[in-house]
């Protein structure tokens, strides 16, 4: 399928001129067909082609007029429907956006827009409530503000691991996956789990509570309460449902409680902080000082949580997670660290940034996720047995859902096994972001500073951005997602790549001299020209970050030796 | 290790004459060693014993004092860990609940309490707060009202479905889980889930947007669209993570939205109702009337959400989805059916009971699982494009969170695909529902009268509940969960009770006659009984329900017929 795919889209004349991007937006733009009715320029486009037009007739008949869903008919938008993820409206769409219409430059054929007024106001309503145009109201509002998101169709490959195919089976190379250790292709994790699947099946049948808990659940539990020194874990479906629910329960809870937030926490957090409905005291960004002060105006003896992350992921700074402890012992709060990006990552077995610098022991709770470093998903706490099974008896998030298929408990216990023990997952993956930023740096393509694993290549424009992800991908065959508001700050906008052990030495050189070719081509901002500027988002204010993983832990005994390995 | 423990636990004289429940609970109860160090009375039991005595001091000195977690040095612990999910207590347990302490009869060691006051207030706090404290008054609170869980070792067993095994390695029939239709062992599905592992790995790698979006993901929404005939469907990591971010996304955005709400809905859509912020308005379970009459104290042209659900599993009972489609239409209202426990269960392609009585083209908001009758594990909407994509770009829980394993996705796509076509599973499972029902109706076993598939015995009392429940385990190798409060009403306790297309007539004999001579030997309510005290749930109000699924879609030309499938 993915061959024909492949070939049809060579073949036909106008998808081998048009490029991906030009797809995509077609595939989004709402037109009325000649007789009338809604569809999209894609698929209007395809209407017009003497091959594609019979098979849509012969289609539309089969379907009656109940889905116009142009893949079902049609090889062509297969492949654009495969990248764009945003199926065609079958729908009346009430209200075009002009300006995502006339950004189709390069479709073949022009519609009259059957309507072109502006939305209609929908608050203080004096007539009935017009739900679809509500819906697309608040699309277009994402369109506008260039925060749209479009998923790019990537199949990771285990077998040629860092390689994926993407919708119409071309090979590129990803480097921007949170399967930072590679464990998701890893035999040991992949064979478990099919030993499992033939031995308990695909589905864990229930909840915890009724039919799904498994001796597999709990040993993972087991395992993942030794792994950080707590005596008790749960399991989550997700660690954004284990933030969540932790975070709305235990904050819901306690009378009077307070939360203290560093800014950049994850949207799990910040979720999980609303629904408490607890009072909520936001701290900048690893600012101590500013939690001090805020820690300060409230009543010493009433409940306090702070809520922090070790590796902060989007660009990659690392909370400070000893003197966060001092405070919450000063001013009796307890400290809840979400180690999602960390877990498997730093520590002699893995246990997070805290067992890296020894500070697990006097972290209270701790959350982590077995679906980035452990390769494989669902999320967890870890913490003292009452709170763990408080959270246990009372969160509607864990209580009220279907638990992990024992083939994913079974994937993600052995995983964690194996990374308690082995080094080297680690260490490659340390080897190669050092290399990285260090080949980055020479050649002045400006990486946000960091002391881990993460590699943000700052661009500072949204649609720029966006562009750049699309020639990597398109040109290159190098998948990396652009970040843009509101994940990061408005004018902070980047490509996030993240390396891992098995990216060597001749895909980085691929990368380096892309990002190199594409920098000077489009003259960007080089980490000089942030200088220039006053520095942005950490990149060309003159602060040299050094690494939190020491050499000797590397195996470098002279720093020296780095270049070498690189 | 399971042969190893089941030889142990009956080699040792203490494990041998005491039952699991009692163990259960001496896992659970706070006492404090001789030293004064916290404990639980089984751990102090262990201590008591001639051969754990030793190999507890061993392993004492091998942990230091970090972990006191009695499996990591006993295999008898390891039993009863496996039975209890609940870890003994390594945090010191300030304050004793001494109803829980007293309820361990044959406990051979008797410790004084350390402590018998009671929980200090927490409420207007005048002294640090006590944390660990106030998690264990929680708790309490829980034992206190019955209502706290403990968690069975239950290991579904693929190739001997619908068989498990315990913690101790006994084979024991599951009569409760939601894998309704046994897909979770099927060979189509585990055999996809196999090659997809092979090909594709054990995790997504990323959120949708950044890596983990995949051709089978798109795949699946389009097969999720096309099964309930809407124009796009999103999947999420659970259907309580679908119902809460589509809710609490929806009716939070849309100004002045009026959510009704079923007053039996699931605590997903509860969950979302409160997180959205609207207003909401409840009706009594499956009540058109107040429905309405609640409809007309709103706006006509404000936006209104009627949420409800096809299926409800506690009592089998089944929305009036006609009756509130039109009630939508007349108030201009938005319908969000929740057809979790109907998908794959009922239509002619598993659609759910809105395709079986052919209404589901006037539902706006379909909202479904890949848990229970298609055996993995994940959830999903399917709606109007705009609606979809608009949920999709703003629900946090779906746009920061590890997208679903490839080889989930594939097990789901495979296992929906399947049941689109195959009506066997559907049947085999409505004709042992009718069976059940009926044996169980003639020896007046009360069943909760309704039309689906799901068979709640009526007991009526938590504590007894909970007890049959464990006898029919223990003594009977039957494994059917005990609902209590809050999942239903206190006095309606049951045992909620799924029969699937796996559970032949040999199986059923045993179950009912297991219900027989437990109600008999307790002298439980019968439902001339609960008829006598003018009923309950449903039970012995004299009101005949019909089964939903017609003779003629079960190959029962003529009912006479149905006595002798079963």
């Amino acid at each position: 399928m993915e061959a024909l795919l492949s070939n049809v889209s060579r073949a036909c004349p106008f998808l081998a001129r048009t490029p991906v991007p030009a797809l995509r937006k077609l595939s989004t733009v709402p037109v009325r067909t000649t007789s009338g009715k809604p569809t999209t320029a894609l698929f209007a486009t395809a209407q017009q082609c003497p091959v594609m037009s019979k098979a849509i007739a012969v289609q539309s008949k089969k379907n009656g007029a109940r889905s116009m869903h142009s893949s079902s008919v049609c090889p062509y938008a297969a492949v654009v429907d495969g990248i764009s993820a945003v199926p065609p409206r079958a729908q009346p769409p009430t209200f075009l956006n002009p300006q995502s219409a006339s950004a189709a430059p390069r479709c073949p054929v022009q519609h009259k827009q059957a309507r072109t007024e502006k939305h209609a106001p929908v608050q203080g309503a004096t007539k009935p409530f017009d739900y679809e145009s509500f819906y697309q109201h608040e699309l277009d509002k994402k369109h506008k503000d260039k925060s749209y998101r479009y998923f790019n169709n990537i199949n990771r490959l285990a077998q040629l691991f860092p390689t994926a195919h993407t919708g119409t089976g071309e090979h590129v190379t990803v480097w921007c996956s949170n399967d930072y250790l590679g464990m998701s292709k890893h035999p040991v994790v992949v064979d478990s789990m099919k030993a499992t699947l033939d031995k308990y099946g695909a589905g864990a049948g229930g909840t915890r509570n009724i039919a799904g808990n498994a001796q597999l659940h709990l040993s993972l539990e087991q395992e993942l309460a030794s792994l950080h020194r707590k005596p008790a874990a749960l399991v989550f479906s997700s660690c954004f449902v284990a933030n969540d629910a932790t975070l709305s329960t235990l904050a819901g809870k306690m009378p009077g409680c307070v939360i203290f937030s560093d800014s950049s926490n994850h949207a799990s957090m910040i979720q999980g902080i609303r629904h408490s409905g607890a009072q909520k005291k936001i701290f900048r960004h690893n600012d101590v000082a500013h939690l001090e002060s805020l820690l300060q105006q409230v009543d010493i003896n009433a409940p306090k949580i702070i809520a922090f992350e070790s590796v902060y992921s989007m660009c990659g700074s690392i909370g400070p997670i000893k003197e966060i402890i001092a405070l919450a012992k000063k001013y009796n709060a307890i400290t809840f660290l979400d180690e999602v990006h960390a877990v498997g990552m730093y520590g002699a077995t893995g246990g997070g940034v805290a067992e890296y610098i020894d500070a697990m022991d006097d972290i209270d709770i701790i959350t982590g996720t077995l679906g980035k470093a452990y390769g494989v998903v669902g999320g967890y706490i870890a913490g003292s047995s009452p709170l763990v099974d408080m959270i246990r008896s009372y969160a509607p998030g864990f209580i009220f859902t279907t638990s992990l298929p024992p083939a994913i408990v079974s994937g993600a216990l052995t995983s964690i096994r194996y990374l308690k023990e082995s080094q080297k997952e680690r260490i490659g993956q340390q080897l190669n972001t050092r290399a990285l930023k260090s080949r980055l740096g020479e050649i002045g393509i400006p990486v946000v500073p960091n002391p881990s694993h993460i590699v943000p290549v700052l661009v500072g424009d949204a649609e720029t951005a966006k562009s750049v992800s699309d020639e990597l991908l398109y040109k290159y065959k190098i998948y990396v997602q652009s970040i843009n508001y509101p994940t990061v700050s408005v004018g902070e906008e980047r490509l996030r790549i993240t390396p891992t052990p098995g990216h060597h030495p001749e895909l980085m050189d691929v990368l380096v001299d892309a990002l190199d070719t594409i920098w000077h081509e489009r003259g960007l901002k080089m980490e000089k020209d942030w200088e220039a500027v006053g520095g942005r988002a950490g990149v060309g204010n003159g602060c040299k970050v050094e690494q939190l993983v020491v050499d000797q832990d590397l195996g470098l005994v002279e720093p020296q030796r780095l270049a070498a390995v690189a």
